[in-house]
């Protein structure tokens, strides 16, 4: 998350939204905040990634304006970044300049990141909310507000080629990890040493974590781990048992989110056992199958359901989780969703797949006695195809 | 931020919790929450410490009960945390487990985070409130909603003495780099060598930022560096100049926020000039008569109000800034702030100062041709008086 550079890139997201919004044909996109170390919008990091203090307002219009009304203490950093056509700064209140800007531009609407369903489209609180709607009465504005939501969505999940190239390299990256956890581990060693043996490899790197550090990389070492969202323990690795590693890590700001497989042979076992092998064998097929209905103008429950019934038909219980989600900037990137039509997921699994869109691909199966099988893969939908950014593991890795 | 250390505190939050539901006489707290690391509310890390992914619900009771409702995959957590007296569990959507409790409950008021005046008590989206309000549709719970703002108040701002201890420990350690920093720096050195040197003290002690890291410490040498936000630059401290220090750590998860003051001698001088000496004697006199209407009762402004005026009847111009903010688990804890009533500090102002807040002192003036003087002291608030956690600066500092 640094600062002052990466301005091309928030000048590349910029030029898009200008796009974006004649596409949606929403006048002006607000995002108004204060104090985002401590209440972040997820849209600021794309269209200016720093941190602001002050009750702050970013104003990008149809025309192709970018209008920042920041604290002055704030404004110097706005000036030196030199994307922004317009930096107002102010010293008792916002209300004056936000309300003169938007009485110069006269918006018929203004979209505000609002959304039920998707988490990164959804960066004003309530209370600013609320704050925003007292500043706007007496005017004609207060009607005028729309969610952005759709503006969201297209603009985190249509990825420039800027941004692709950056999740390749955190990709690869993840995947040189993997190499490296694959000639350290051994049979005896706990959740906990391996995930510091990864922690050692992302740090000594400089690397940053797609999710939080605690559950990064999540660690399953055969039957008796925990699965799910739980930090590395004592559970040891023994020969018999599989080892699932999910890792995701920031490079040049943008994630990888990875899941890959190893057996630990027994003694004298030279593979894997059948019904390991098998489970292997079903949770790449359904990823197979999935990727193969990832298209742009598919729904995001339609690809899970492939991937799903897939697994059920194979025999196995459905995974309580969705198939993918998008990745960007973090591992969980909001917007489309491919999973089911569970509440949980209302809204956002029913939006259509769109070029540009980076998903990761992935499903569980629990091999009883061994431990959980579970792949995850990161692509790229293009206008015919997926295009793979991970190498996908076909095969189930050895250990021992 | 560990997750699963710190629970003894957030037992001790979660108790206090309690007793200030009765206080203020509300039923039940409800925090309600989604894909936390994208999207925090502060008061998350008060009564929780991690971070959650589906949408999930803190209820705490008047009665004392605490009762969490997170999707399965983060429920073993919780449980393992072993202070919430409920956790609940669910796999495809949250409405149904949480309208039973709150059925169960049968709550007059719910208390819910939202404040127009204070980012600390307003981590609710408007997205998220949209969705409860949906999600109560047709019961009689959509009318008990009630802003929780003084119960985010007064739980955050009235600090037990397990955080107050931990604030004090952060305070030292800075206290210690502020010693480190005198015996480093020389004249000739850039903003950005000294601050790369604080920073390898913080990163080699395995401390973290209490303010994020590209503009932490804030150096400023001499007349010619920006005031304010300002990532550190290329300016060099040079001899009859000023340095300026705004450094805030994090250790054990909670915060310092300091400012020092060096003046660089110049050659043949063994003192600072008549008006580098005066300024840091108006200022520092700003900071005690601040300290000394700090008093439990008094509202925010009142106590800017005093150093303001100090500052402006010594004949310099006034801060454009509060005099003061709350500090814990973060530089700018939200709650009270010691500021003027200008509309950026909008009820946050006029919100009484009570036992065990803790603040930061400060203000600057500006010394023409030698920079900025700007200090920073932290304290908490007793019942008759206030007690410094910083050794205060009571005398210039020099280099050279």
């Amino acid at each position: 998350m640094t600062m002052i550079s990466d301005t091309q890139l928030i000048a590349e997201k910029l030029a898009q939204a200008t796009g974006i919004l004649n596409e949606f044909d929403v006048d002006v996109w607000l995002t108004y905040v204060r104090e985002t170390s401590m209440s972040p919008d997820p849209l600021l990091e794309l269209i200016f990634g720093g941190d602001l203090t002050w009750q702050s307002a970013f104003l990008l219009t149809k025309t192709g304006k970018s209008i920042a009304i920041v604290g002055t203490f704030d404004s110097s950093n706005l000036l030196e970044m030199g994307v922004y056509s317009d930096v107002i700064g102010y010293d008792e209140g916002i209300s004056v300049p936000l309300l003169a800007e938007l009485k110069r531009l006269d918006p018929q609407t203004i979209g505000i990141n609002y959304s039920e369903g998707d988490v990164a489209a959804d960066g004003l609180s309530h209370g600013m909310y609320r704050n925003l709607v007292n500043m706007l009465d007496g005017t004609p504005y207060q009607e005028r507000l729309v969610s952005a939501e759709k503006l969201n969505f297209a603009l985190r999940g249509r990825k420039s080629p800027t941004e692709i190239a950056r999740i390749e390299q955190a990709v690869k990256t993840t995947e040189m990890i993997f190499d490296e956890v694959e000639a350290f581990v051994k049979p005896g060693m706990t959740q906990k040493e391996i995930a510091d043996f990864v922690q050692s490899r992302i740090d000594g790197r400089g690397l940053g974590y797609s999710w939080p550090k605690p559950f990064n990389p999540i660690v399953t070492c055969g039957p008796h781990s925990a699965i799910g969202h739980a930090a590395p323990g004592d559970v040891v690795l023994e020969k018999g048992h599989l080892l699932h590693m999910d890792l995701g890590i920031i490079e040049q700001d943008y994630a990888s989110d990875l899941q890959r497989m190893w057996y630990v042979l027994d003694d004298g076992e030279t593979e894997a056992p059948p019904e390991v092998q098998r489970a292997f064998a079903v949770v790449r097929g359904a990823i197979v199958v999935g990727g193969q209905h990832l298209r742009p103008g598919t729904a995001g429950w339609q690809v899970d359901e492939v991937a799903r019934e897939f697994i059920v038909d194979n025999g196995y219980p459905e995974y309580m989780h969705a198939f993918g989600h998008m990745m960007g900037r973090v591992a969980h990137d909001g917007a489309t969703v491919l999973g089911p039509r569970w509440e949980r997921y209302k809204g956002i699994c029913e939006l259509p797949i769109e070029v540009g869109n980076v998903f990761t691909l992935e499903l569980h199966v629990v091999v009883e006695g061994r431990g959980i099988m579970s792949l995850e893969e990161d692509v790229v939908v293009t206008d015919d195809d997926v295009v793979y950014l991970s190498t996908p593991q076909t095969e189930l890795r050895y250990i021992g």
